[in-house]
């Protein structure tokens, strides 16, 4: 058990980075400390005491600093800041989803190579700790599905749209206001962040690694009040899911998707900005776990713990990557989905293998039926600016 | 990366036993075996085709055996084998919660001066990973309270009475026929079951161990229609709850009782035989776990995971028991409580510092107000067998 002293060199000082500042403040640890901050502009006053550079250079160079602590917004800089940290064998705690999504593959590798503790479990779920618990808890070929909700600003944009009858706009404005909205609301609402978060879920999951531009997403940013009326007449809410699951043939398929939630199911009950996650297994049955899943103080603390497991030499095993079960990334399965539309050309863009309902009126249009991962996959940028909107609807 | 053929010198062919059995023929692990199991009576037929012994002796004198996992009933026979196995220095793991209560300091050291892993995550609600998650990821002087739902019997009893109006003696009966229930019904509805957990829990979250005769117990055995009139007249239902919690000065305190349950709280909506947690940290608010706790096939798998655990050389680090904070075990904490009884020596058995509300009637009365624990704690063998109930009843 090693104890070493822990002196980070710390990238970023936004809203993590500043939790992660107060929550060691508020634990007094004499063990861990920040002993450096690099950010874009250092002549900004952030009002605590701590020695901060621009440089990254000088930050590398400091024989101080024994793990890089990497918090900033911007993917490409962050890579490369994982990258130096490892090749220098600096132990490296990252929350950077979009980053990790983009180049998880290779950075595990370079961690194996170089034999560095490289964790990011703050990065899905923010304070919920699913990637540590798939990694050391469901690790024995009885995982069937993760799926969950994965980001707090859409849920809470639903929330209010379904429990106060708010509309989407107003809903959007004081998501924003509260500050769980990223400043670019695609990232939120058309479920990019879900799908970072899932690409990287999967990899603990399943051990598979798939690249996000061939995974099928949809957000909610089309989502109107024909859809919630379909749903509140089905007793349904509406969510923004990040499912990922294995077929029994060894093929595992994932999207992030809008999903008809039916009242007995857990997740229906995740509210406002929270995040909950549903772990199915064969013999499990279901687990579910639920918490914060952003903001700064709450994502502060989870980083604090993968600093804490650094110290004592933790590292993800990876076990399902070298799995003798053979695993492969399929789109080939059929999903009961509800596909609002206005014009017959677009009634024709998606392939249903088989029409279940069809409503017309002079507003709106829309169809349930049987659609197969694949064709949604092959339409994905043909739905894209559309006035549509599709949601998986489960049949239980 | 270790990766050794596992092959296990299994204890005991009941409920879990037969679990974990069937969950190793699901997955068809080539790399885990069952070896040899050790029961009382291995003439019994029980269909399945594996070896049998009813010799200890044998079962450890067994070269190929390299785990030795422990799944019995009879907590003085658990312990001796979880003994005998660390002194031979084969890697163990347990599922007998009330071994584990009542011996865990001695096992831990025993476990730690022969370096032998030994670990017991099933055996504090089945297959939710309380214990894994406490010392993974809650290791940082930041956590504040563990409080759940850890006793799925007592809670499938309390849901049938609160949701579907059953008589107490009805749902008891049903629990029983749908195997719910222990045989000897004082550990599920006495609280037993739950305080063995708790205690188990408690080192893991605050790194000190409460021997279980300190600790204050009360059950549901003695809740009638007034208790449960009262609760739902406040909009509450009534739970049995685990609870230990570290207050400003260092302090831990914990308690298994009735706790009345306001509908805003996570724990409110665990129905059935569920079990949920409720982990609470400051800066990481609060998470929630939820799963099933029970049961031959979940509690054998989550025992699969603590194998497979132990097959990667995973040992619990036990971090808070070294932690520099100084904490302690206390009792001295003012709750706020209900008290139901029926003369008038019953009432003066409680020392209350604060009447808040007494009711009186021909039938029952009632006082709400508050206690300090230390009193519950002292009168706790008197209120025994008296035909009165108590209930926390929090200030939420």
């Amino acid at each position: 058990m090693q104890q070493k002293k822990i002196q980070i060199g710390l990238f970023g000082f936004g809203s993590v980075g500043r939790g992660l500042y107060d929550v060691l403040e508020a634990v007094e640890s004499r063990d861990i400390t920040i002993r450096r901050i690099c950010v874009r502009d250092k002549s900004k006053d952030r009002g605590v005491e701590a020695d901060f550079t621009d440089s990254a250079d000088e930050l590398f160079a400091d024989p101080e600093v024994n793990m890089i602590v990497e918090l900033i917004d911007d993917a490409e800089a962050a890579y490369h800041i994982v990258r130096r940290a490892l090749e220098a064998r600096l132990p490296v705690v990252s929350g950077n989803k979009r980053m990790l999504a983009y180049h998880l593959p290779e950075l595990i590798e370079l961690g194996r190579q170089t034999a560095t503790p490289f964790l990011y479990d703050a990065s899905a779920c923010g304070s919920i700790p699913v990637i540590r618990n798939l990694e050391e808890y469901y690790d024995n070929d009885l995982l069937v599905s993760v799926k969950g909700i994965l980001n707090g600003s859409s849920n809470f944009v639903l929330s209010k749209i379904f429990n106060e009858n708010m509309s989407y706009d107003a809903a959007l404005r004081l998501a924003q206001e509260l500050g769980f909205a990223e400043s670019d609301p695609s990232l939120d609402f058309d479920g990019w962040d879900s799908l970072f978060k899932l690409v990287i879920l999967t990899i603990h999951a399943f051990g598979i690694y798939v690249a996000p531009e061939r995974i099928f997403r949809y957000g909610i940013s089309t989502m109107n009040d024909a859809d919630i009326r379909f749903a509140a007449e089905k007793q349904r809410r509406i969510k923004l899911v990040g499912h990922v699951e294995k077929l029994d043939n060894g093929g595992v398929y994932l999207w992030v998707v809008p999903q008809l939630i039916s009242r007995n199911k857990y997740i229906y009950s995740v509210e406002d900005e929270f995040n909950g996650v549903v772990i199915k297994g064969r013999y499990y049955y279901k687990q579910f776990m639920f918490g914060r899943g952003a903001g700064g103080h709450p994502t502060g603390a989870a980083v604090l713990s993968d600093i804490t497991a650094c110290r004592y030499d933790y590292r993800y095993e990876y076990k399902r990557m070298n799995s003798s079960t053979p695993i492969h990334h399929t789109d080939d399965v059929v999903h009961r989905i509800y596909y609002r539309y206005r014009t017959e050309e677009d009634a024709t863009l998606i392939h249903f293998t088989k029409v279940r309902e069809r409503y017309s009126s002079h507003e709106w249009n829309y169809i349930v039926g049987d659609v197969n991962l694949r064709d949604l996959v092959s339409i994905q940028e043909k739905l894209s600016g559309k006035e549509v909107f599709l949601a998986a609807y489960p049949w239980d």
